[in-house]
């Protein structure tokens, strides 16, 4: 399980799920559980290592089962994978998995697409993997994130109310803490100010965290707007591999060396080291030879003088 | 003369000169006037057009008083020249910019590798200028921007209590607005909301803009924390060209485009219009051929169902 008490804000990474479930090649098992441990050595505490979905329809996750059961043996590292329904969380916690992460979009045209359910669908599964964690006879998390919560490629704007009201149904159906994911990079900061603030007057204790896209360019500003808001988790992807295939046009994760540099500098404590999530890089050039990623702080270095939160030198 | 009483946020574009200056080749005359034309055809009310300096040094800027000449025609455009001393401030006038913008270092190091001056020497020239421009018989603005501002990349980090007392002298010394500027992609989030925070509570109405750069891709969200502090005038460049040659590895400013995507999405108007900025890109690259130029959402497109600020439809 995971040490939080150290640390300012929790970064979920989650490339080696919406990361390379938007990449059509496979990256090798082997691959994934070293990359899987060089984001763990590099001060990561909680990893989305994969999801259980259909193997014919993302072949990318069919080995999440023997990933989770690799990285369940990592010290101090809180395993989540993404299930959409039950028989997805069996696996899940078959496997051994800490928590599960399941997805309710708030647009009904991507809910369809994306795990052929409607909204009100999703919610009795996320009743029924309620039920199933409790009776698992150990701690497993249930986390929920809201898709499309700021606007959907399909549907355009998302009505704000329906966001926060689904928000409190998932929570009512059993989940730990529901977050809201810009699944299409369509979120602007005023809107992610106002919908996390609804959010944490809702649901307290079990509002949970951003999942934001960097599609537009405004992943960061985003995560400024949400750190006004109270929010203390983010989700993001080393080198901003991801995206979502079902959401045409959205692409890219926020990249995790630059979101931990951003934290760092603003005095926020991440336990991350920046250096070793950049070295992590070739990590997935090895898996996925040219694959493109991203992300500016590998680029253009640390700053001079930069010091991590807690450790800086005052001008 | 500008008009400003229509839009929320004063973008003023600095591509023409940082951007300029910071490529080798020489754009020609006649696409610089090109391109300004669609710069202010896309609704942008302010442009930095050039700078005088000497064209020993940036041969780049070396046509800035015809460029002046040719933008002082276009109506409802505050021209803007940036000049390091008096001598250039003479040239500016004589050539009819509206107003003339004067980087003033708190960086020692960078305030003599920019300038040729320590930050004393330069205010000296404020106040000169300042004293030019009275009696230049029009009326003609005069803004400072301190350098390094957020830090520098030969002396690191650079004390916020030195940098409001530079500000206070640049206003002593005769300047109508004084801003801040991230010249080396240094400043983070907290820092750039303490800072023009403390700006604002020392000057009052004479506190200037942002001037921020991407170079570790911290811009948009340092737009967000000057939001906060109340900054309502942001320096960009198309297709974040530029960056400052004196300061080894920064660059880019934060890219026009996404900054108005930025500001109109979260409802602060602009009077840009986006699809005009992104057509008037193709005129960097007739001037410039290959030039890189970057940019999320020319890339992306605006999203389904996008309206500008006060244009809305709420879901």
């Amino acid at each position: 399980m995971s040490r939080t008490s150290d640390i300012d804000i929790l970064i979920s990474e989650v490339g080696p799920r919406d990361g390379l479930q938007s990449v059509d090649r496979t990256m090798p098992t082997e691959v994934k559980n070293k990359w899987i441990d060089a984001l763990a050595g590099a001060g990561l505490r909680e990893i989305e290592v994969g999801s259980f979905v259909s193997p014919k329809r993302l072949p990318q996750m069919a080995d999440t089962g023997d990933v989770v059961k690799h990285a369940i043996t990592i010290d101090h590292l809180n395993v989540l994978a993404l299930v959409p329904n039950l028989r997805g969380a069996e696996a899940a916690v078959e496997a051994g998995a800490h928590a599960l992460s399941m997805p309710v979009s708030a647009s009904r045209l991507h809910s369809q697409a994306n795990i052929g359910m409607t909204p009100e669908e999703a919610l009795e599964q996320v009743a029924k993997v309620d039920e199933l964690r409790r009776n698992s006879g150990r701690a497993v998390s249930l986390e929920v994130g809201v898709s499309t919560a700021f606007g959907c490629t399909m549907e355009g704007p998302v009505s704000e109310d329906w966001v926060i009201e689904l928000a409190v149904k998932c929570a009512e159906a059993g989940a730990d803490s529901v977050g809201l994911s810009d699944t299409t990079g369509y979120g602007n900061p005023a809107q992610v100010k106002r919908l996390f603030t609804r959010l944490r007057d809702e649901l307290g204790q079990k509002a949970g965290g951003a999942h934001l896209h960097n599609t537009r360019g405004q992943g960061l500003a985003n995560v400024v707007a949400a750190l006004y808001a109270g929010v203390t988790t983010f989700d993001s992807s080393l080198g901003g591999l991801g995206g979502c295939p079902y959401a045409p046009g959205a692409s890219g994760n926020i990249v995790t060396e630059d979101l931990v540099y951003l934290l760092e500098s603003m005095g926020l404590r991440t336990g991350v080291d920046i250096e070793a999530l950049i070295a992590a890089r070739s990590i997935i050039l090895q898996g996925l030879p040219g694959e493109p990623i991203y992300g500016s702080v590998p680029d253009a270095g640390l700053q001079l003088g930069f010091a991590y939160a807690g450790q800086g030198v005052s001008a």
